[in-house]
């Protein structure tokens, strides 16, 4: 019988499939794929949308791998001895209309010795706010956890994600979050096999915390302005990933395919010396925006 | 009677005025100047020139600053005790013209308790390869070294800079290099006093260093391809100082004043997925030069 590991390989290869087919479909662009092989074992399937309609560039990245942790990553993790297994999804995904959010998600299933644990997450990056959206996503994200109470404490999982993803030196949020969930174990394969559970359903409903909030936007008028805008922000957004983000420091330290891990960097990001929007703009309220708040029991 | 450190102070003073000074009038644009306190004590001047004549984005700061260190930060310092202080000058250039390269320099001296030293360097990192900027650049600072043969080895300090500016996760340098020295102490006045004329003769050079090369440059014509190139080259220098560099990193992470730490970022960057330049193209040929080389030695 296949391990829970086994199935969800499975799963999040299916997954891939189902995500890529969805974005393509809204972009009307297909994605470009390139298949790559780990230094241990096993590799990947990285897929990539660039300069489409929708998307400035968007990547969807698929990985199952093995190998064995270095003395520096054991210490960081759980279980026993230096054999592992990785197996996830991850993708962001950076629309060209500036009033449509960059929005990120990842799961991920590790086996190191006979430990076997979930994690994942998503989470949405505006540029200008719309609170219907932001109450949206985090619904979506709410029910999900909801459905599974044995696995998802919708509260801790919230608050985790806007503990992660802060870009300190800036004392500013990357985004208005999503969850943010690691570690999910458990010493039964009935266990295991909830937490799977869970991780599916994140899976299934990404397109749906998604996509009705591009369809609203996408076609909004935007200027130099609003461009603008954006790219201050895509550098914020790069600043996060290349020193905080602890999935892509990882990767850049030991070794991964560097073009999978930095698919998640903008086309374009822009630093404007001492960027202040003026107060009282769309651009000031942003930064409101991103002030973590219990979206889900807003009204939209 | 001054010490050491209030001498160097004074001369970074004037030379972040001579450097301003020279580049605004190669600019035709002046700088602005932002003058900020430092949570211990002290402070600095920035100064910025945005979207020039010349240059995209060039930014020079001085700061002369005092405190005490962290815990963390002690560890990796020579010296003895928690106070210090320490000025300096540092500056990152980068031009609009991608014929032209973006050039960074810093000079430094820190005092810890009774333990003074010096530190700093020049490194250039052009887009499109010209072999004759290369070899002015070098021998410059090979020349500088060589009339301090009691302070500076330039063989070491040359092979420190390609050390230093190495972009692991690229296996790739981030330009043809330069010169880059650190922790140059004496336990004597004279000795102190021989550093500090070794580093007021690297900044009294430094225009030297990079105008002419910036004169010959800087009407040649471009295209959206050489743009494009040099949009992809400054994301490479956006992965080394927010991933390797000591300085930005540092300050990022001990609450320094952000907008001056990060002025080091070009105005744009670009992240294009798996680009690799066509074989036999200039683009192709400017990775070639990123590999080290006794530049000084080579005939113009």
């Amino acid at each position: 019988m296949d391990t829970t590991i086994d199935q969800a390989a499975s799963y999040f290869l299916d997954l891939q499939d189902a995500i890529t087919n969805g974005l393509a479909a809204a972009d009307g662009t297909a994605f470009h794929e390139d298949r790559w092989e780990y230094a241990g074992k096993g590799g990947g399937r990285s897929r990539v949308l660039s300069e489409g309609q929708l998307f400035e560039k968007a990547g969807v990245n698929f990985s199952d791998v093995s190998g064995e942790f270095s003395d520096e990553f054991a210490g960081q993790m759980p279980g026993h001895g230096k054999a592992f297994r990785a197996t996830g999804v991850s993708l962001v995904l950076h629309p060209w209309n500036p009033y449509t959010p960059t929005v990120h998600a990842n799961w991920r299933c590790i086996r190191r010795g006979d430990y076997t644990w979930f994690g994942g997450g998503a989470d949405l990056t505006p540029n200008y706010p719309f609170k219907e959206d932001c109450v949206h996503f985090h619904r979506v994200w709410r029910d999900v956890c909801h459905r599974h109470p044995l696995v998802a404490h919708h509260d801790r999982f919230k608050a985790w994600c806007d503990e992660y993803f802060f870009i300190k030196h800036r004392g500013e949020a990357r985004g208005v979050g999503g969850i943010f969930f690691d570690w999910l174990h458990s010493a039964t394969e009935a266990g295991l096999g909830r937490a799977l559970a869970f991780v599916r359903d994140c899976g299934d409903h990404f397109l749906e915390s998604y996509l009705p909030i591009v369809e609203r936007r996408r076609t909004l008028e935007y200027g130099e302005r609003q461009r603008d805008w954006q790219l201050v922000r895509r550098g914020r957004y790069v600043e996060f990933n290349l020193v905080y983000d602890r999935g892509t420091v990882f990767g850049l330290k030991t070794g991964g395919r560097i073009e999978s891990i930095l698919m998640s960097l903008p086309l374009n990001a822009k630093w404007v010396y001492n960027h202040k929007p003026e107060p009282g703009s769309p651009e000031a309220e942003c930064l409101e925006f991103l002030k973590p708040r219990d979206w889900h029991n807003e009204p939209a």
